[in-house]
């Protein structure tokens, strides 16, 4: 399957992107980086720094869109400042590489899809800024991917950012709304499920053997989990937001779906919200959101770990 | 299919009665009468009225609990009045009938749960203090029904008491908690799918012919429609809640559910909020709430008037 990760490179997207390049049938042709966790450039370079330390620096970065469709600007918000760092890698630091292609993100996901058609997945773990660019640039295109897997949302459950939203969809609604309503495949993997998932320190025990790569994983986990505890000092673990949409991608059974219209709300009390699109379902729209809404979260967690560990491997060896 | 109807009579309530009585397949137990869009005893009378009104008062009504579980008195909330008039019956007269059981519609509901066990749905419309005093009483007795069908909830779509929440949910949220984690066979019919039906004037057009109870029926409608007139000028229409969980009591096929385990928020700033319960799923608690998700809306609406006016009929010769 040939994949395209679309990251705000904090802690759990570099989770997600160590699983990926773990799954054999993985093809990961791209990252492409969008603000979010942390400004575009900190995404960038957490990406590329983090492929390198996991001996796949053959893979392409290419920088996307600096902001949310309704601002002119970037400001890390104090909740990825206290989960991912101020530099989004938990602090630690991320060795400068060359990093970016010339090519924008928006215009390469336009190119692979057209490359790719329906062979190409999107795995877009961060605001939506992007896919919807793309969308709005070049629609047909982009309708041609097999799928769109995304997390993000917050459907059946509390949000994370306000009692109705979660982060990566209030801090681009604009571009959210416009994805989901877009008609492209999604398959949305929101709090509902990701919730759901939990990484402890002591699924972390093997990591020690693997040199600097997995040093610098179990600093990064030790970082959020120690962020999570703030909040719920109980949980002793974090959740698996950015690797589960990887899963779901890789082994829909991983999750079970329902498929809908759904829209995200804009307007400032709700910003962020995703709710069933009530209009387009009654006028017959396909449903093509299938928003995740049960997890196997021990069959999920058992095949990351195993990935992930198989990639410390490699570049240990 | 043996059927209990837990209401607060209002006029969509009334709409529920008429469609129930005219499905052949069904036969309609008893009434359960419960506080909501007004006062039990109002609730009572106006339930005892509308199966006289339609030739069946033979059919018993029981009056349940009168406030909610969390409250000492019943007050009417103003959009139950602007909905449902002062009395829930569009300030129509309701004329005085012997109208009540001795016995509690709570003990009533645990007492045919136990005569008829899995062969007895019940259809609660209301807020669902009766069915929470029930399951406190004898949870044992009331697990053994086949399901219960609530018209109730707001899962992935703005409420309409609040934006988080649904009116019969809210007014006894203590209730409707209690319920949705007691392992009853529940499907919910929520505003997800509520919202998505519309009675018109048109669609009365035949009931002109029908004596009395036309009559009665449309002067109730023509009430509700203007109602909903107040908030959406554009929706020329009612949505029909109530009706829809007769429907889905009867003709599963009418709604798509997803199987969850649900709880319902009890703080103040998200009461009657209805979310997944993670912490269930997770521990691999059965999935006991069917959350309807979409809706065939027209053979719906079709099978409803059909039905009701098969009553009308019978009434009128």
């Amino acid at each position: 399957m040939k994949i395209i990760l679309d990251l705000d490179t904090g802690i759990d997207d570099a989770l997600a992107i160590a699983y990926a390049l773990g799954e054999e049938q993985a093809e990961i042709l791209a990252i492409t980086s969008v603000f979010g966790n942390i400004n575009v450039k900190q995404a960038s370079m957490n990406a590329a720094y983090t492929l390198q330390l996991l001996g796949h620096n053959h893979i392409p970065v290419y920088k996307g869109v600096e902001h949310s469709l309704d601002t002119t600007y970037y400001e890390q918000k104090q909740g990825s400042k206290i989960c991912h760092g101020e530099n989004g890698y938990g602090d630690l630091e991320v060795e400068h590489t060359s990093f970016c292609e010339d090519k924008s993100a928006v215009d390469y996901l336009i190119e692979a899809a057209n490359t790719y058609k329906d062979e190409l997945t999107i795995v877009a773990t961060g605001p939506l800024g992007n896919i919807a660019a793309a969308i709005q640039k070049n629609q047909v295109a982009m309708k041609q991917i097999k799928q769109l897997v995304i997390m993000g949302g917050a459907f059946g459950v509390r949000g994370n950012i306000s009692p109705v939203a979660e982060a990566n969809f209030a801090h681009d609604a604009v571009a959210a709304d416009i994805v989901l309503r877009s008609g492209l495949p999604v398959v949305m993997i929101g709090l509902d499920v990701t919730l759901r998932t939990l990484l402890t320190r002591d699924d972390m025990s093997e990591w020690k053997q693997y040199g600097k790569a997995g040093s610098v994983y179990r600093d990064l986990v030790e970082y959020y989990i120690q962020a999570y505890e703030k909040f719920n000092p109980q949980l002793k673990g974090c959740a698996l937001h950015d690797p589960l949409a990887v899963g779901a991608a890789l082994h829909p059974s991983f999750v079970t779906t329902f498929p809908l219209c759904l829209q995200v709300m804009t307007d400032k009390d709700s910003l962020g919200r995703v709710v069933i699109d009530k209009e387009a379902m009654s006028n017959g729209v396909p449903r093509t959101c299938h928003v995740a809404l049960d997890v196997d979260a021990q069959a999920f967690k058992q095949r990351m770990l195993q990935c992930i560990e198989k990639v410390f491997q490699n570049v240990t060896e």
